[in-house]
């Protein structure tokens, strides 16, 4: 049987004595009331709902999966009762504004109950969030009317959300989309067409599905500039929100994949369905990427959260596991043979995820600090933590998603055999978190951002602010049993920064350098940032080494991860410096 | 649609032109016979029969999957037909000794044939192989009375093979195993246990099914000195090969798998079961390794098949998928986008795990070289053959399938989110291929294999001599075009030579250090023989780069994979440099 504890106390270390979350939050006015002792009762009861409820519907949902019949979409069993328990929890709501009956929680703390939700089930986990992130492109740019009547409805769980982006023809390249949206007399559109790999776009968990929908007005401008977003509910609401009639939208069918095989992605048909707009015209790219960045940083979380359960099944089973003896005498002569943790290389397979949760968590963390700070500061402060932000998110997708699956594939191999056997689990784990380096945009689509977005277009600034962060808390380690780590960690600050440099000039008049570049870039920025990581937790841990092993061991996975997995980070740089010479000498043909 | 064409040139290349295959074969008078053009007729045949149809069985075989009835398994529409087809064309006995009915051919041909089998159905080609490896553990160390009985059944494909190792608490650690032999008064043994993981160990592809099975005699020493291997088969045969009583072996259940689903993996339960002793009692695990190490060279070509399908097929999809433009401007104007090709990281992705595949067939060929030259040179040259191929056999199963696995994951990358969903297939080639990591003993225990065994157990020696001849094929690189590669690569062995010392010193009296150090080890020697196995090809291909493309793309491939894959190497040293001290710091508990 699998088993999941939600890691409250590594939450509670990184909130309380790495963020500092209660000093946080009283420095903003709107967190000021935010009250420590209601966010740790947050965390418990998240903890139980999502180990009690959502955990034992994982395997159970891959299993079964979501059916299709006939235009209908059923959700495995359990689903429907789980997600009214979620949403009469208030769940869906947490971090939304309580005007709208939400929890007004900051993302500091709904960073830690995704991850726990990632964690137990990240088919189940996908219908809230798609229509959180709705809810949370409505609330920037759709009118107060529109607001008042569907987010309180979408926070409750009465309706459910989505985002309806791609086409056939087009995913990445979202300019060529061909979907329309026709003026009708009432102020209303018409919106025809066909949008795939929408997820949740049909199912049984709520009475009404609001998808918001990317279409071309009839004289919109060519590519991404003449892209409009559109509300389009599957029912008609009413006035006092009972439902009307069934809208002209549709699923046709269902994809089958890899895994979240208990979330459905559907085929949606558009047949002059009756939508508002959202948002100005032709800016509907731009209301549809609040949504994205939101997504975006909820995908790294999932590759965090599968990574902490394949851990805890690892060590778990490396504990119970008896197979060979210890290389330097048996450590249980009493028994037939020593447990796996004898052995190095499995040691190695678990700290390296290990290592890649805490730091991963520390990141999320990190990251939604700047969130709440681009939210609720004002002014420069705002402004600077909106460049963090912009500068960090395609990082904590790609990067803790990419070092997610790795984590996963690491905890797979500790089983043997057993691993690659579906009862036990550890295969969900891989088939579900590889979707999360592939969509809101692949890893390497991500790694572009970064490369040429956030680095080379502002002639590497945001890059510069967060070196000289970097820096000045690497002064914070101080003493002999953190020297190690500070110099190790400055080194790759070093070599992060000159890396920068050296792209930027290099991308000067030879554009194709910037992507071919951009995701060893982006794993060499990943690396240093989970160092950092590693530095704001040592920087706390060190001086209560003594009280407590849980410090020591905090300090003692630093030391790993500086001298086992950082290095990595040495290649990526010289196959950086390599170039775009080597990747565009050959001609089309060759391939 | 997925695309596969057997990649005949780059086959003949390597076998001809790298290998001069003709001159090899013509100095072992074994196989002085072996005619150049007869294997040419081979590898043509051997493409038309596999893409024809048994490429087509990979797709359906995975969503039908094999089934369970009763102790009766089923294999999916079209593999007992197949079956039959293959077994027909005399391809399970390709290599088998004509004295049993097989045709005799070296591995140095068989290497490639297995290429194409698993690259368009893994889960079909491990029923023949199961057989032949069976029967090349018999044709070592049964009586000639039971191999003239058994051989040509299973060549023939009448009959199948299995290896009966694993049980629920042995996987990895076989000198626990609890299966008993006991003596009967016949000379024949009555096998009792249960055996787990047994890849073939039912089904209806053949009329009968010979075990090997591991088993403990009474009076057997503990541990892995204390297990004799018995052949065991499924009805029992009369004189005349019809087939008398069912034995009391049977089938208890059939595991579901993340991959490979075609293939039967069963659950073996041997109630007294009537078996004969194959080799000495006792020594059964000497002759199952006779089997292992021919399995294990196969599942890092199961990588390297899988690998190259998977890019067969992303390169299809990336010239014809457009989407956006390339960053100098728009290749295709007249379209509304550009084909992915423009874009370097999409060819970067295919450039890696192109350059995986042409460098693992080239070592697959390398390898194969040695198997033959231990199998049919004599004396000396036999026996530093049988060093060479020592020492090659983990770095072949274990670097082959980890970029094996890594060049599907790549691959299915270039799909974006088509590459996630089944119809496409990309997702099954993951799938399938990860298991190629797990079994025949994991990636972590051949990595410890290589590392204790090959390299610290004896010193070095076995290093030693490959290092220097290495070092003398990079002579054969002269003048400007290859002077870079020549320098980067002479780099990479000097790396890998001080690395080799570094571990045996600090191994000395820490035996932990052997096991620490492994897989890091095991990655950084596996890149460096692919950098040999470029710099094989290069000297080939460079004085005729002029005459045509495929010479001068050879050594942009090279320039690729020194420039943008080799500088993983680096990180990998340092790992291994940091030794077992960040790893075994941790107490038990911790985990």
């Amino acid at each position: 049987m699998a088993v999941y504890k939600a890691p409250l106390r590594d939450m509670r270390f990184v909130l309380d004595e790495v963020f500092k979350a209660t000093e946080f939050w009283q420095s903003l006015p709107p967190l000021a009331e935010v009250d420590r002792d209601v966010v740790d009762a947050v965390l418990e009861e998240s903890a139980k709902l999502n180990e009690n409820v959502l955990f034992p519907l994982n395997r159970t949902g891959d299993e079964e999966g979501a059916q299709f019949n006939n235009g209908v979409v059923t959700t495995p069993k359990g689903f429907k009762e789980a997600f009214r328990q979620f949403a009469e929890g208030g769940w869906i709501g947490l971090g939304a504004d309580p005007r709208w009956g939400g929890q007004g929680m900051p993302k500091t703390v709904t960073v830690m109950t995704d991850e726990i939700m990632f964690g137990v089930n990240p088919s189940f986990a996908l219908y809230p969030l798609l229509g959180i992130g709705a809810a949370l492109a409505m609330s920037q740019h759709a009118t107060d009317e529109i607001n008042d009547f569907y987010l309180p409805r979408i926070y409750s769980g009465e309706w459910a959300g989505t985002m309806c982006l791609t086409e056939p023809h087009a995913g990445t390249d979202l300019g060529i989309i061909k979907t329309k949206a026709v003026p009708n007399a009432d102020g209303s559109y018409a919106i025809s067409g066909t949008k795939i790999f929408i997820t949740g776009g049909e199912h049984d968990l709520a009475d009404n599905i609001v998808h918001l929908v990317l279409a071309k007005l009839p004289d919109a401008p060519a590519g991404s500039k003449g892209i409009s977003l559109f509300l389009v509910p599957k029912f008609m609401p009413n006035p006092d929100g009972s439902l009307g009639a069934r809208n002209t939208v549709a699923a046709g069918s269902i994809e089958h994949k890899m895994g979240i095989k208990a979330s459905a992605t559907c085929v949606m048909n558009f047949d002059g369905a009756k939508g508002w707009l959202i948002g100005k015209p032709n800016e509907g790219l731009a209301a549809m990427f609040v949504m994205m960045n939101y997504e975006r940083l909820s995908m790294g979380i999932q590759g965090l959260g599968a990574s902490e359960v394949a851990y805890q099944n690892a060590a778990a089973y490396a504990r119970d596991r008896l197979q060979g003896r210890s290389a330097t005498g048996a450590k249980s002569p009493e028994k037939p043979a020593d447990s796996l943790l004898v052995h190095p290389d499995v040691r190695r397979m678990l700290l390296k995820t290990r290592a890649y949760n805490e730091a991963g968590r520390c990141f999320a963390m990190y990251t939604a600090k700047y969130l709440d700070l681009a939210k609720y500061a004002e002014g420069e402060q705002a402004r600077l933590a909106a460049d963090r932000v912009a500068l960090l998110t395609p990082v904590a997708k790609a990067f803790m998603s990419d070092r997610g699956l790795e984590g996963t594939l690491e905890a797979q191999m500790c089983f043997g055999g057993h691993g690659y056997i579906r009862e036990w689990g550890m295969e969900q784990y891989v088939r579900d978190t590889r979707i999360a380096q592939i969509y809101e945009g692949t890893n390497g689509i991500q790694a572009n951002d970064l490369m040429g977005r956030k680095v080379v277009k502002n002639n590497g600034a945001y890059v510069a602010t967060y070196v000289a962060e970097m820096r000045a808390a690497a002064e914070r380690l101080q003493g002999a049993d953190v020297a190690g780590l500070k110099t190790a960690f400055l080194a790759s600050v070093a070599a992060l920064e000159a890396l920068t440099q050296a792209v930027i000039a290099r991308a000067a008049g030879a554009p194709d350098e910037i992507n071919a570049a951009a995701v060893d870039y982006l794993q060499a920025f990943g690396l240093v940032t989970y160092a950092y990581m590693f530095v704001l937790m040592a920087a706390e841990a060190a001086p209560k080494k003594a009280s407590d092993s849980f410090y020591a061991d905090k300090l003692a996975l630093a030391d790993f991860y500086m001298s086992r997995v950082l290095p990595e980070l040495d290649g990526r740089v010289r196959a950086v410096e390599a170039g775009a010479a080597p990747i565009m000498q050959f001609a089309e043909g060759y391939f």
